[in-house]
This record gives structure tokens, sequence and C-alpha cells, in this order.
């Protein structure tokens, strides 16, 4: 099972576009304090050869620039790609926006809740991906799907619908737990096995079961305190709110899952205020000590 | 007057993610004989320091990445960006889906004929663009408007509406010439002018009237003939049916603005296949020859 971390940050990348705070200030500058990411997305492969996206950022082209595993083959059709699918895991615009760019008639399976599906349905800006070139698959909780060779099944997590679906102020910040948001786990024939949960409002027992025993955890590192965007002076919302639980404080992932079994914890899904984004900073030694990795773009992980 | 091209490339970028061609292979193995472009986008400036896009890429993040100019002040507020407006001259996806990515509550005005204002309203994936922090301007056909300090004037060019907007065979492939592509004219206090048209699927006399005299035009170079993609395997519509007159060609680009008296002329929007995209080749010099430049990314113009 190989796993490559196209983009650990979460929406609006790391540094975001219009963002002054004291890391987005190192990142501008290209200090070697900090790493710049791109937008959340990980390719998973059961061959290195055949490979699937969980998730297309706004990043994805640079992305696919950045990988050569997911260039076209140099033998292959004079348009060809190794991707073979994409599975979302929410309706965010960090994970739907990069399908805009898989255009130009390229066959691929889009794998995504029968919710997420009519989002975007909805959405008519998304028939650039022609219906009958990109297949729209709508996947059920706890089936499971072969996808390129790999085992998914979706599974649901505490978390909301998209912020640009919010039209009713009683789904604002619901924990709806109903598919709005999926974790995944993806398996091999060999039971190499991860669970990919990039955002999740709250840590349950029905979530550790899920992923108890896995060889790789890559989880929601959004924020490291659930008012840090406040505190930051760059936002209102609580990392709760926007469908994020904090790393830190009561309740937070930080050892929700030391009973787990997890051979590897990785936090994804950065956000530009997680002060684990700094080398070397307090919060960065916090999670390490704890069992964590700090997610990069770039990151290799061969199960 | 102070000009940086983003992006020189069309939709897709060069290379596009899937593309196998010669052009594309050269570029995807780094080779020096091409330089890879990101998609269509350009920024304006009267002072140097607020700025406006004239259309907002999938590449958005990157080019202001690129960019030091369109980056957080280090002396403003948490959140700030010299980027004052974002000006739309068509609803095609290379020109709007950066617009995802301008999230993050920085105020801008967003200024586009009604008709694309229409779509990006009926695509409720654009309401992260708060409406109460980002202004949609209308804009009439050959009214004027003062955008941070540059007074701008849309006129009408022949073109076609977006892909994904052709529900209708009727207007497929039309060349509507009613507002749903537009070509924007820049200009300074100090009469320095420049005429900006992405795209443009035939020339007429309003176009080469409308242009004439100005300092410079950054024109369509989508395609240098008419039936490249297919020629190359790679598509099947022509460029006039994409609403791209080509270069070469009855009615091509290439000499149509010979009477125009434009001190530069600059070839933007350069699709994947286009054999100007690499140095050295008959294309770029016939183009060189006929007293165009081949527009890149990162190119600065000054007047």
């Amino acid at each position: 099972l190989f796993v490559k971390i196209l983009g650990s940050a979460a929406g609006g990348g790391f540094p975001q576009w219009n963002c002054n705070t004291r890391l987005s200030h190192l990142a501008w500058n290209g200090a070697n304090s900090v790493q710049p990411r791109t937008q959340s997305s990980v390719a998973v492969s059961s061959d290195g050869e055949k490979w699937v996206l969980l998730n297309a950022s706004p990043d994805i082209r640079q992305q696919i620039a950045a990988h050569k595993e997911l260039q076209p083959q140099p033998d292959g059709g004079l348009r060809n790609s190794p991707i073979q699918a994409v599975v979302l895991t929410n309706g965010d615009v960090d994970h739907v926006a990069g399908l805009l760019s898989l255009r130009e008639r390229h066959a691929f399976s889009l794998y995504a809740t029968a919710d997420v599906h009519a989002s975007l349905e909805a959405n008519t800006i998304f028939k650039v991906l022609n219906p009958a070139i990109v297949s729209r698959l709508a996947v059920n909780l706890s089936e499971s799907y072969v996808i390129a060779g790999l085992t998914m099944t979706p599974f649901p997590v505490p978390g909301k619908v998209a912020l640009y679906l919010e039209n009713d102020e009683s789904v604002q910040g619901a924990h709806t737990g109903n598919g709005a948001t999926i974790g995944l786990e993806i398996r091999t024939s060999g039971d190499r096995r991860i669970a990919y949960i990039p955002g999740c409002a709250a840590i349950n027992d029905a979530v550790i079961d899920r992923v108890s025993g896995a060889d790789c955890l890559l989880f929601d590192g959004t924020v490291y305190t659930d008012t840090e965007l406040a505190d930051a002076g760059v936002g209102e919302k609580t990392g709760r709110r926007m469908g994020h639980v904090p790393i830190t404080g009561e309740g937070g992932s930080l050892f929700a899952f030391d009973n787990a079994e997890l051979k590897r914890k990785i936090y994804i899904h950065i956000n530009t205020t997680n002060p684990i984004l700094e080398n070397g900073s307090k919060a960065e030694r916090t999670v390490i000590s704890a069992g964590w990795e700090v997610g990069f773009d770039g990151m290799s992980i061969t199960l």
C-alpha cells in the first residue's frame, strides 16, 4: 500500500492567500522553520502504478506537477493518467474544487455519498466532467468498494455539511454524522490498512473502534486549540463549529486514540493557524511526544 | 500601468494534467525548450501597490505564491491583500474557478457581465464568497468603471458561452457577441492603455477599432491552427468551436492587427497543443517575425 500526502494543509493551504499572522508571514518569507503546504489531498495505490485520489483539492494541478507518479505515462496514449478514481469525503471546497481541473476527457470514477453527489449535481459548473466519461458512483456507508485493487469502506464520522450548503439555519454547525462527512478505510488484499479522516467534529467510540488496529491513521489536525482562529484574530468560528475537533483540550485528538493500537498516527488537514506547522515549536514537540507525526506535502508512506 | 502575466496558458495549463503529446512530454520532463505555464490570468495596477486581477484561474494560489506584489503586506492587518478587485471576461472554468480560492473574508469587488454573474449565482459553491464581503458588480458593455485607479471598459467580442452552460443545442458554438465573452480596455489617468482579450472567436472591424492605438494588446493565442487539437489527436473541436480564432489561416490573428497601430502585441491563453510554446520553433519564429511576443508566466510589462 503506497500512500502519498499531496496536500497536508486545510482549506486555503498554508499560507492562506490573505493571511498575515506570524506563521503565514514566516511562510511568505520562505523561512526554514516552516514548510508551505497545499490543500488537503492524499493519493493511494496498491501497486505504485494506478492511483486513487482521496479528495480533489484546488491545488491538484500543482500537486500532480510535484508527483511524477501522477503524471501521464510517456508510453501511454496521447491522453493518459495513472489516476483511476477520486473519492470524496465531503463537499467542502478544499476537497471538491480540484474536480474542475480533471477535465480533458480522461475516464475515471468519482465516488462520494449521494448527498455530496447531489451538491455537485446542483452546481452546473461540475458539468465540465462529462458524465459519459467520468462515472459518478454513490457509496453507501459501511459498504465496501474495490477501487483500483484497494478495498475502500466509507464510514460516518461526526461532521457537518459544507459551509456553502448551509442554506438553512437548522443545519448550521450541525454534527450530522449521517454521511455529510465520512472517513475512509483503505485495505489491501494483504490486509494492510489505513484510515483516512481529514475532517471530524468529535471523536466518539464508533470512530475509535473503526480505526483500531490500522497500520496508519491520517487524522484531522486542523486546529491545535478550539479557539485558535479567534485567538489569532483571523476568524470567529471555533474548530468544532467548522467541523474539526481540536488536537488539545477536552475531547481533543491528542490522546483519544491511545488505546486504538495504531502503528502510526499522522496529522493532516492542518490549518494556517496551527502552531504544529512550526518546526521545533512546543506544539510540534507535544504532538510528537504523544506519538503523532505532522504530515507534510510529499510525505510518502509504504505499508 | 503595471501589468503582470500571472498565467499565460489556456484551460488546463501547460502541460495539461493528462496530456502526453510531444510538447507536454517535454514539459513533464523539464526540458529547457519549453516553459510550463499556469492558467489564464493577468494582474494590473496603477501604482504597483493595489492590484486588480483579470480573471481568477484555478491556479490562483500558486500564482499569488509566485508574485510578491500579490501577497499580504507585512505591516498590514492580520488578513490583508493587495488584490482589490477581480474582473471576469467570461464564465469559463479557467477564468472563474480561482474565485473559490479567494475566501477568508477579504473584501474585494467582483466585476462581470450580468450573464456571468447569473451563472455564478446559479452555482451555490460560489457562496463561499460571502456577498456581505465580496461585492458582485454587474458591468454594462461599453460603459467605463474606475477600479483601483484604472479605468476599465468592457467591450463585446465574438465568443461563446462557457461549455458547461451549453444546455441548449441552440447556443452550442454560437458566436454570441452579446457579452458572454468580453474584452477589456484598461486605461490610466495618464492615458496609457492596454487591451485584454483572452478569448475571441473572430476578429471583426469592431474588435480592431476597439484596440487600435493601444500601448499593448494581450490577445487570444489559444491555437496556432484551427484544427490543431484534432491534428494532435487530443480533441475533436476546432479552435473556433471553442471560441478561439486561430493564429494562422484564413481570418487568423497573425496579421489581423497590422493596421491597428499597436505598440506591443502579446499572445496569452496559449493551449497545451500550440507550437509557439516551444522556444525556437518555426511557429514561434513566425509570430515573432509578425511583430508578436509569446506571453509567459511572470512576464512584466510597465507602460
